[in-house]
């Protein structure tokens, strides 16, 4: 008897037609039976959103052998989550999001609902992995990520993952220069400095438009930005203990009653 | 010359006319001039999300002597860029969040509005802290938690914060028995077991809502959880750096190529 194939759940945050998404489900499918729950329509930058106020409904797209697809109106995680609890009734023996069209390296990862939602996979145990390629176009070229992701999908079937960690590996773009390999590395420190573009609508009320610079400040050659600008492929394992452990130890010295 | 006062900019994810973050303004105006930029409507469960596909408004409620109030569209995560950019230009001295209704203590954090706020401000470089009150409730009795703000507020302003790092407060409800006092402690491992309770609409679709069990695993004494349940005021030091550490030495061994 062959050996029973790997149950994976695939999503996203660019939604279920997203060109990403539909590598990842190629990908998938030669490893895999294959569920994909993603959401109906774009959310990126949703962060670890769900959905409290209104219901969450799923649409059947494809029902075949070995392979399903849903449209979810909710969030990314709201996808892991109703997946789990309506669709496969427990956990999947693994957890794939993306592929992003964008990067989520360095603080990336905070706002991306692509990695909340292989975050949400690791706090319920499951193996979770996020794949993202540092390109934001609709029309990105996903076809150099292929060959890693199925690699990286095969060892962490194999090796599996801690408890309460996933892996936020990210691409970069496709170019003429080959890949220099995989970089096991940290998540880079740097922000968004924010920049809002006012403008007036015609009925003369004020709007913004969230825009934004992002500046690396880590010039550590063992991060994620550092791989990425240097043509590896970047995986970092990500924890949601958000524990500052270090610092924990010098506030329990503070004394709080001084005036 | 009486010294400065400090600027500090409240924010919330229950929205500006939460009960909550009322109070939260009020303990605010005895210790700094206040800036109050929030959500104009409830935003709880928004966890780090941002406003991308649609642009940001303001709505100016309050302008007095050392007091600004705006509603704001978008996400506390938003409220926090926009405050800097388009009403402070600048970093405030401080930034609380809350007071939520509800507990953000342990893996609550990463789904809360209210907390991503104040991990926004820390992600600036400003010292944040987040409040919440392990009490749902609209009606909520915050009483209890005023004192307590102000001197956690008072400390802070006086050690400030190590850069990245800011500050997850949480509050037992209201009882007859006098708080322990405050307690320093780390991130409980807890986790959400969903159940979506599945319901037929009037015209015969499907829909789900969004509910679960709070499970805690975690039987530590030095976690939050434990610090909320005998009555302590729980204060977790927060990073942004989501790097698994330990496991990025685990995993810096796989071998990848393996077939």
């Amino acid at each position: 008897m062959p050996p029973k194939k790997p149950l994976i759940l695939v999503t996203n945050d660019d939604g279920v037609f997203a060109p990403g998404i539909r590598v990842l489900i190629k990908v998938m499918r030669t490893i895999g039976n294959v569920v994909v729950v993603a959401p109906d329509k774009p959310q990126s930058g949703m962060g670890h959103a769900i959905t409290v106020g209104v219901p969450v409904r799923l649409q059947k797209i494809k029902s075949e052998k070995n392979y399903k697809e849903y449209a979810c109106n909710g969030t990314p995680v709201d996808c892991v989550k109703i997946a789990k609890d309506i669709i496969i009734k427990g956990n999947p023996d693994l957890l794939v999001s993306g592929i992003n069209h964008g990067s989520n390296a360095s603080v990336n990862i905070i706002y991306s609902g692509t990695m909340s939602a292989a975050i949400e996979g690791s706090m319920e145990n499951i193996p979770s992995i996020g794949f993202s390629l540092t390109d934001m176009s609709y029309h990105a070229d996903f076809s150099h990520t292929e060959k890693y992701i199925a690699q990286i999908t095969k060892t962490v079937l194999k090796n599996k993952l801690p408890d309460g960690i996933c892996l936020n590996v990210n691409f970069p773009p496709k170019s003429k220069k080959k890949l220099n390999g995989l970089a096991v590395c940290r998540q880079a420190r740097a922000y968004w400095k924010e920049k809002f573009d006012a403008r007036t609508d015609p009925h003369g009320r004020n709007y913004y438009w969230l825009t934004g610079v992002y500046e690396n400040l880590d010039a550590g050659k063992d991060t994620d930005e550092w791989a990425l600008k240097h043509n590896y492929v970047s995986i970092v394992p990500v924890q949601f203990d958000l524990t500052a452990h270090k610092t924990l130890l010098t506030i329990k010295n503070w004394n709080f009653d001084e005036k």
